[in-house]
């Protein structure tokens, strides 16, 4: 007999996913368990949100629920008090990071005209060298970008809730000052979560607020930018270009204007890719099933009233 | 009276970069001279150089020459013993370096698909960090390439002509190991000067040694590849990419197979632009000219036997 309260993995909707977890659960010392004795609950599915009550309802001794991504907003109509709810929160920042350093050399160096050329282009590029990078949100993906871009020597200013200056930012503004955060920026990056207060964050307003020569990189979720006037900005140049890595909805349809116009790249949602992803959130899973039965703080808490 | 010997800029084919040439000689206290008067010139246009045997006999009393480009090859043949040659070595190393990252993370994180995409395509991509990164050339360009791929925590090895270790990198080889160098590589960066023996450098058996996941990135010149065995190794997938910033010859001629390619990226000589050139050459004449005027070395000296 075993004294320690086992552990359920579920749903099995994914199988590399329910395989990668029940191995860090197993190897952090924990026991695979069913739902109905389970103490804690590793959710294995990010999109399987819908049978999520059921699943819960079924396991009644589950005290703490691991979720899989950074992103909950799926998730967030079921939080409540009577659990800790735990999330892949700065777990997947460093390829994410890198996607937006990624996104920022692409657009800047003019890797997308070039991709797309056939013939011999013009000679176009401009440098990230000393440019002037505001990133809306303070978390994890924030902290791995400003280490991924100290060589360049940027310019960086956060925006963030609270006014507290973020470590390494040349300036931190609160949100209520987001236009003028963008005003001198070269790129604008959202690494935000997304709550009913973030939503469309990107809006016609700050858009206006961006010099013509800015681009926009979305690591966030589809649902901070308003999509119709990104699409007006960037038809009429009022910014310089977009590269999206989210779009509202997912797939972005084919109808969608954004797909024809050339200075928008969008990409499938690959901040971090399950490949890059699943062994660091199968990483979290094992760091803090460790802790759980140790009796530590556990890692990546979700705040069940903010929604992240 | 001024005694100092004159100094001359010439061509003027190139109007923006006489006028940046010549105020940069004025502001290192320079007196601006005809060519038959000066003690040194300083040659401003990259791709003149066939008026250039013409030019050097109108000014008999020079004796330095500064050529504009980091890359002489151009200028090669006329080298002689008779003058002090320098060039733009390691001026333009940073947004060449910039250049070498972002070809590197747009072919790692599959931009150059996503700049194509009319449609939601595939979640593809691999992360840059930790890779293994193989630099053939041991100059500017590789030591600021090392500098900015520092926080990505790259395993690095450098190909170079002497045995002496490459401060910061994890393996040093000489040219005649290049095959061994290459052969867990995830990118190859060329970064070496033209010559004749680093002419075709990349032929059939270099890209052969290398694994069917590794990129090739060319920020030299067009003729340290063979462009034949290269589109041979793209078509077969010998090699997963390559992204060109140089070409043999320039501007590449539409009819190239290596624009059809789909895991072929060209760009148009971009490594620097002339934008983000020419002020840095103008720095480098400013402090050669003030070097020349109180008798200190010079900058980028070139040696007239090495040919760079």
């Amino acid at each position: 007999m075993n004294a320690r309260p086992g552990i359920a993995v579920a749903p099995d909707t994914r199988p590399d996913m329910h395989a990668a977890f029940t191995e860090a659960v197993i190897s952090a010392g924990g026991q695979p368990a069913p739902l109905g004795e389970a103490g804690a609950l590793v959710w294995a599915d990010p999109y399987a949100a819908d049978g999520f009550p059921e699943i819960i309802a079924r396991a009644p001794h589950a005290e703490w629920i691991q979720l899989p991504y950074a992103g909950v907003e799926l998730f967030a109509e079921h939080f409540d008090r009577d659990h800790v709810w735990t999330c892949g929160k700065g777990v997947y920042s460093e390829p994410v990071a890198e996607y937006a350093v990624a996104a920022m050399l692409t657009a800047f160096r003019d890797f997308h005209l070039f991709a797309r050329a056939r013939s011999w282009p013009a000679q176009t590029g401009r440098s990230l060298f000393g440019a002037n990078v505001t990133v809306l949100g303070a978390g994890g993906i924030t902290r791995s970008l400003m280490r991924l871009l100290e060589p360049w020597g940027c310019r960086m200013t956060v925006v963030r809730r609270s006014p507290e200056p973020f470590e390494g930012a040349h300036l931190t503004l609160t949100g209520t000052h987001r236009h003028i955060a963008v005003a001198d920026a070269d790129a604008v990056v959202v690494a935000l979560a997304l709550t009913p207060s973030t939503r469309h964050v990107i809006d016609a307003a700050l858009l206006e607020a961006m010099p013509a020569a800015a681009w926009l990189i979305n690591v966030g979720r589809g649902g901070h930018v308003d999509h119709d006037a990104l699409a007006r900005a960037l038809r009429t140049g009022s910014i310089a270009g977009a590269v999206l890595d989210v779009t509202e909805p997912e797939p972005l349809p084919d109808s969608s204007e954004l797909w024809s116009l050339p200075n928008c790249v969008i990409s499938p949602h690959v901040g971090n890719t399950p490949e890059m992803g699943l062994p660091l959130i199968a990483g979290r899973v094992h760091e803090n099933v460790t802790r759980w039965l140790t009796g530590q703080e556990l890692i990546g808490l979700v705040d069940p009233d903010l929604g992240y």
